[in-house]
C-alpha cells in the first residue's frame, strides 16, 4: 500500500489528537483510502511533555523547517496556531509544492488571500476543514455538497465557549460574569477570554465561510462584530417571553447589491433548529437557492472533533497526491459583487430594552422618535413592577435600517426620559425555516420521499 | 473549458429539476469546477409532456441505450427509478466504463452489491448522494468528512411523507387515517402509500447508510421494519406527557458482536435535536468514535433538493473524469463483523400501552409478568378516566431484550385482563446527545473554540 508521509507541526492538544486518531483507526482509514497515512515527523518546541500518546522519539524534532524539508514528508499539518511562525512555515511548505492541512482560522481569516495565492502559484493545495465548526464537515458540504447552489444565507453558531456561557445563563438564570468566572476556573474559558466572548473567533470563522460562499476574500475589517460581554440575564428572560433565544450568531447573506457578514448576539425563534443547539456544540445553517435550507451540527472544538476534521483533510490530500490531482478543488470562485454592506445599511428587526421614566406620555414620545425614523413597532412588553422611578419596557420593531435605528437611539438619549443606555439586539427570524411543525407544505413531488 | 457530456435517463420531476438547476447555475458551477457540465442527451418515453423547462428538441430521445452509447455522453444520470429498466440501463453504462449518477435507493438497497461490483470490474464509479436524505450531503459526510471514524451509530429521519404525517398528527391532534387521506388528496402522499408509511423507503435508505458505515452489503431482508400505519393519536399524547416525541426512525448501531439495522416508530426525547425535525424535513445523526455526534438536516425529497444532490455528484464525476481518477473513493471497506443482530436479540427501552381490566391486583399481575421476563419498570402513567371497564395504563421499561419482551406480551395476552392488543414502541434516548442545554461539560481543550 502506497504511503503518504505526514509532517506534523505543533504537538499540542489537537496535534496529539491527530496522532491518537491515526493510531486508533489507522488501519480502517488506510483501507478506506487504499493508502497508508504515515506519521513521518512531529515538530514541536517541547519534546518532553507527556501528551498521553506514545510516539517514537525518532519522529520528534524541534526543527520544523527540517521536518518540512524532509523528503519523507509529503503533506504538512500546521497545528501551531497564530499568525506568526505558523504563517512562515506554511509558506515554506507551499513553496516546496507540499500541500498543507491547517486548523488555523485566525491565519486564514487574516492572510488567507496571500496564502491561497501562494498555494496556487506552486500548484498545490490548502486544506482547512478543521478551521470552522470543529468536527462538522462544513467546508466540504459548502464547497462540494452544495456546489450546485448559489448561497443565499448562512447562519452559524461557531463558538463553543460563547454558546456554553449563553446556555448556562439561560438555563440556570445566572449572570454573564458569574458563568464566565466559573468557566475560567474549570478551564473551559481562557484567562483572557476576549477572542471568544468578544466575537472575534466567530468573525474569523465567518470570514472563511463567507469567502468560500461568495468567492472572494472578505476583509476581516469589513465584518461587523459584537460580543456577548454585556449581555444581561434580563434580556435572555425577556427574549424567552417573546418566543426567542439569544445566540451569538454569525450572519452571512447575499443581497441584490452586496453581501452582509456580521457577528452579534441575536434573537432567534425558540422553535428554530438553531435555538436547540446547546452547550459547546456548533451548528451552521446554509441556505442554497436550489437545495433550500440545510443544517450541520456537531462539536465545534476539542482535541478529538478537530482531529477528525484534520484527518479527513489528510485523506483528501493523500488522494490528491496519489492520483496526481493537485488543485482538484477550486480556489475561490467569484459569484457575487465583491461588496460588503456597511453595518449602517443593513436592515433587521430589533429588540430594544429601555428603562423608561414612569410618567404619562413617555412611551408615546419613544414611539414618536421611532416613527420619525421610519421604524414601526411590532410589539411592546411592559411587565408590572419598576426599578425606582423607572420601568423596563421592551419593544420589538418591524424591519428597519440600522442607520435609522442608531439615529433614533441618539434622539432617545437626548430626551432625558431613560435611566440607562438602551439595550438592543437584532432579531433573525430565518423565516424560510419551518418551525418544528409541518411548516410549508411539502411539494407535490416530495411524495417520492 | 473542458466539457463533460451528460446523458440524462428519465425526464420526470427530478430530471427536470436537474436540467433547470444546470440552466440556472451552470455558469457558476462551471467556474467552480473549471469544467463545463453539458447536457448531451435526455432520454424518456414521453418526449412531449411539458416539464416547465425548455430543452432543445435535438437532445431528446426515446432510445435510452443510444443515449448511453452516444460518444458525447461521458456520464450517465439514471432518474427513472425502480429496479427493472433502470437496473438494465445502469449496467449497460457501467459495462461501457461510464460512471453513473443515481437517486435510486430501491435499486441500490436491493441490488447494490452486484451494481458496485460491476462498477469496480469496469474501473468506473457509482454516485448516489441523492439516494438518501434528498439535498443533504450525507453520503459525502459519511464517507469523506467522517473518514477518520468508526461509526458508532446512525439515527435517521429519512422519509418526509411519514414525518409530515407524524408532525401534523402531533400538532393538530389528528388521527393517522385523517392526515393520510388529506395528504393523499393534496398529492403529498401516494395513492398507494405503503412504500412510505410501512417503512420500506426508510429501510432502503438505512440499508445504504449501514452498508457505507460498516463496509458490507446489508441484506434488505435483515433490516427489521415497522411502519406508522397503526400509530394512535393517544400514543403521541402519552409520549408527549412522558417527554418524548414519536418519529419513524432508522436506527443503526455498531455493537460488540454485530450491528443493528432497524426501522420503526420510536420515542425520542422531546429536547433532542432530532425531535425538532418537523414536516417533510429529514435529518441524520451520525456518531463517530472520534468526532462524537454530528447531525445533518435538510429537505429529504422534492425536485430541487434532489437535483442539488444529483448535480453535486455530477461535479464529482466530472472531476474524476477530468483528472483521470476513477475509483478515487473507496467502495465499501469492511470494518465490522458482517453480522446483523436479529430483532429478538436487540435491547431497548419500551413504551407499552395496555387496556387493563379495572380490578384490584391486575397491575401487579402485569408487573409480575414483566419481572419474570427480566424486564423492570421505569415508570407507570395511569390517568383518571376509563374506557368501559378498562383503564389505559402506560408503562415505560428499563432496557430489556426484545425476545423477553415478546414473551411477556404473549403471557399478558393469555391472562384475559386486557381488552385490546398491547401497543408498544421502542425508546431511543441517544444519551450521548446533550439536550438543548450545556449537556456534558466541554473538554478543557474546547477553550480554543
Amino acid at each position: 500500500m502506497k504511503q503518504i508521509g505526514i509532517g506534523l507541526l505543533g504537538f499540542g492538544t489537537v496535534g496529539a489528537g491527530v496522532v491518537e486518531g491515526l493510531r486508533k483507526n489507522g488501519a480502517l482509514i488506510g483501507a478506506r483510502l487504499g493508502l497508508e497515512l504515515r506519521l513521518s515527523k512531529i515538530a514541536d518546541i517541547d519534546l518532553d511533555r507527556d501528551r498521553g500518546v506514545a510516539v517514537d522519539r525518532s519522529l520528534l524534532t524541534k526543527d520544523a523547517e527540517a521536518a518540512i524539508n524532509d523528503p519523507a514528508v509529503d503533506v504538512v499539518v500546521e497545528l501551531i496556531g497564530g499568525t506568526g511562525v505558523a504563517r512562515r512555515l506554511i509558506e515554506k511548505a507551499l513553496a516546496l509544492g507540499k500541500p498543507v492541512v491547517t486548523a488555523n482560522k485566525a491565519l486564514l481569516a487574516e492572510h488567507g488571500e496571500e496564502i491561497f495565492a501562494l498555494a496556487a502559484q506552486h500548484n498545490t493545495d490548502m486544506y482547512f476543514e478543521a478551521s470552522v465548526g470543529g468536527g462538522i464537515p462544513i467546508i466540504r458540504a459548502l464547497r462540494e455538497g452544495l456546489v450546485a447552489n448559489h448561497i443565499d444565507s448562512i447562519y452559524g453558531i461557531l463558538n463553543g465557549t460563547c454558546n456554553y456561557i449563553l446556555t448556562r445563563m439561560e438555563q440556570e438564570h445566572l449572570a454573564f460574569g458569574k458563568v464566565l468566572k466559573e468557566a475560567q476556573k474549570l478551564g473551559y474559558a481562557e484567562a483572557d477570554p476576549g477572542l471568544d466572548i468578544d466575537g472575534h473567533d466567530t468573525a474569523h470563522k465567518a470570514e472563511i465561510l463567507a469567502s468560500l460562499a461568495y468567492g472572494f476574500h472578505v476583509p476581516l475589517a469589513d465584518v461587523h462584530v459584537e460580543g456577548i460581554r454585556d449581555l444581561a440575564e434580563a434580556d435572555i428572560a425577556y427574549a424567552r417571553d417573546l418566543g426567542y433565544r439569544i445566540k451569538l450568531l454569525a450572519v452571512m447573506k447575499s443581497l441584490d447589491d452586496a453581501i452582509e457578514v456580521r457577528v452579534h448576539p441575536t434573537l432567534i425563534p425558540v422553535n428554530h433548529m438553531l435555538a436547540s443547539v446547546g452547550g459547546v456544540f456548533n451548528a451552521i445553517m446554509v441556505e442554497g437557492d436550489i437545495v433550500g435550507q440545510t443544517l450541520y451540527y456537531g462539536r465545534g472544538a476539542g482535541r478529538q472533533p478537530t482531529a477528525s476534521a484534520v484527518i479527513s483533510d489528510l485523506a483528501d490530500a493523500a488522494r490528491n497526491l496519489a492520483f496526481h490531482s493537485p488543485r482538484r478543488m477550486p480556489a475561490l470562485v467569484k459569484n457575487s459583487h465583491e461588496k460588503i454592506r456597511e453595518i449602517g445599511d443593513i436592515e433587521a428587526r430589533y429588540y430594544i430594552r429601555l428603562s423608561l421614566l414612569d410618567k404619562p406620555g413617555v412611551l408615546g414620545q419613544i414611539a414618536s422618535v421611532l416613527g420619525q425614523n421610519h421604524i414601526s413597532i411590532a410589539s411592546v412588553l411592559q411587565k408590572e413592577g419598576r426599578a425606582g422611578d423607572y420601568v423596563p419596557v421592551v419593544i420589538v420593531t418591524h424591519f428597519a435600517k440600522e442607520r435609522d435605528f442608531r439615529t433614533a437611539l441618539k434622539e432617545m438619549a437626548a430626551m432625558h426620559i431613560l435611566s440607562a443606555k438602551p439595550v438592543r439586539f437584532r432579531i433573525e427570524d430565518m423565516l424560510n425555516q419551518p418551525p418544528a411543525g409541518p411548516g410549508r407544505a411539502p411539494d407535490a413531488e416530495a411524495v417520492a420521499s
